[in-house]
């Protein structure tokens, strides 16, 4: 639940992690946009889905960044005091969900995009992930809104099925097709699933903080700490190694581009 | 501590030099992108990165002078009299840490970059490099937000060891890897490293300025100045330098590249 009053430090940190999250954001969207020469034409739809997500991703850090400064305000010079709940205004957690659920399927999308396996074989993991992500998110948001610990329960453990769908798609059936990539591009899909796995953990994590107890303020400053820290983490590293993914494989595919890179030293044998 | 009133001329005064910094920073930004057909290919990124933070710092600096213009209200026409500390409005200088954490690191990676060293050697700098910068900007954090001497005290000295050892590294190690570098480069990457080390400074200094008792408006007033002076010399100054080494690498790679820029007066024989 929304604390009703925060100290001035908590405030501030709440703004301040909402604006570090704006910047990494709308700047990885900025460079995956202006990186894409450095990519084969073939990896760059890669690169402009990645841009894509983070673009989305500050678009609704700036509407909760708005939302969180009109919710709390301060009636002393300088805010030097409590800041409480405004009158007639809410802190709009709903933000997140609409953007996890735009987010969250293009993600997956572009992990498999990059990897330009053959067209039968991205069909079907496509066509098996986005439902999936799409319906994890949305049967989380029930439980979100409630205030009522069991149907928190209900909700959380039907959007959990989806989840674990997921990651044996990506840790079972995708490890089964990562034979004709190099290992340095392997080692690195390995991360980016590690990474999704930590990041996409905080989100449950967050969820359930209520219903074991953890509310007021200290708590609630925490959860908006670790949602953004999960979102940067989740969006922009991951963007910038779908980027490498997309150097390496280019600089294999060719190595006249390699070259004019300067980065021969990176080309690598397919196996 | 944030001064409780500000004079007409020191409000404008801080006003000022905040937009200024704005318009070198996006304009630089905007810049360094326009240029990237001016470098050979393997340069681009190092200009892409640059433009990045200044791109970057322009964002903070737009969020800082609307900060500064809602803390700071008159009640008179035309603003003729004193500013004071306007109600449950703060001005916030986290955005300058938060500016930091994600620049610096930033702007070790691009000197790096575009020096087009060795893989090992470039991945060697970066992974010590990048760590030390954001452990430099996040111990000193704490201290700037606390009012008490002695917190001050410990976190700033906590922050200068990072401080010690990307300046060893960047002395001492780097000095060791530039000899496969042209004396132009050299003489300007010596250039960059005195930059930085001076415009750095000017942190420490404004970090400490409160406790050796430069108090009140006038000292305030000349940090916010010191401040933006810096970050205009650390990043727009410093990704023109970026530029020019960009320039003149790409000017020995390709005699042919320098003659269509107009330019094989700049070609340099490598040592």
């Amino acid at each position: 639940m929304i604390p009703d009053e925060l100290t001035k430090g908590q405030f501030d940190t709440v703004y301040n992690v909402l604006s570090l999250a704006i910047a990494a954001q709308l700047f990885t969207a900025i460079f995956l946009l202006a990186a894409q020469p450095r990519v084969l034409q073939r990896y760059r739809q890669a690169l402009v889905i990645s841009a894509i997500v983070c673009g989305i991703a500050a678009y609704h850090y700036f509407r909760i960044f708005d939302s969180f400064k009109k919710a709390f305000v301060s009636d002393a010079p300088g805010g030097e005091s409590v800041y409480k709940q405004a009158i007639g205004e809410s802190f709009n957690e709903g933000y997140r969900y609409v953007d996890w659920l735009l987010t969250v399927p293009l993600l997956l999308m572009e992990l498999v995009v990059v990897l330009a396996l053959a067209r039968k074989l991205q069909a079907s993991l496509l066509w098996r992930l986005i439902p999936a992500s799409a319906l994890m998110i949305a049967l989380g948001y029930p439980g979100e809104i409630s205030g009522d610990t069991t149907t928190r329960l209900i909700w959380g453990t039907l959007s959990t099925i989806p989840f674990l769908y997921i990651l044996y798609v990506l840790f079972v059936e995708l490890t089964r097709s990562l034979d004709r990539q190099s290992p340095t591009v392997r080692m690195t899909v390995s991360r980016m699933r590690i990474l999704l796995f930590a990041s996409w953990g905080v989100y449950p994590i967050s969820y359930l903080l209520p219903v074991i107890g953890g509310d007021g303020p200290v708590a609630w400053v925490s959860k908006q700490g670790a949602y953004s820290v999960a979102d940067i983490l989740a969006k922009c590293l991951y963007g910038l190694l779908i980027y490498r993914i997309a150097r390496l494989k280019s600089f294999s595919d060719e190595k006249s581009f390699a070259k004019d890179e300067g980065k021969e030293d990176l080309v690598e044998a397919k196996p």
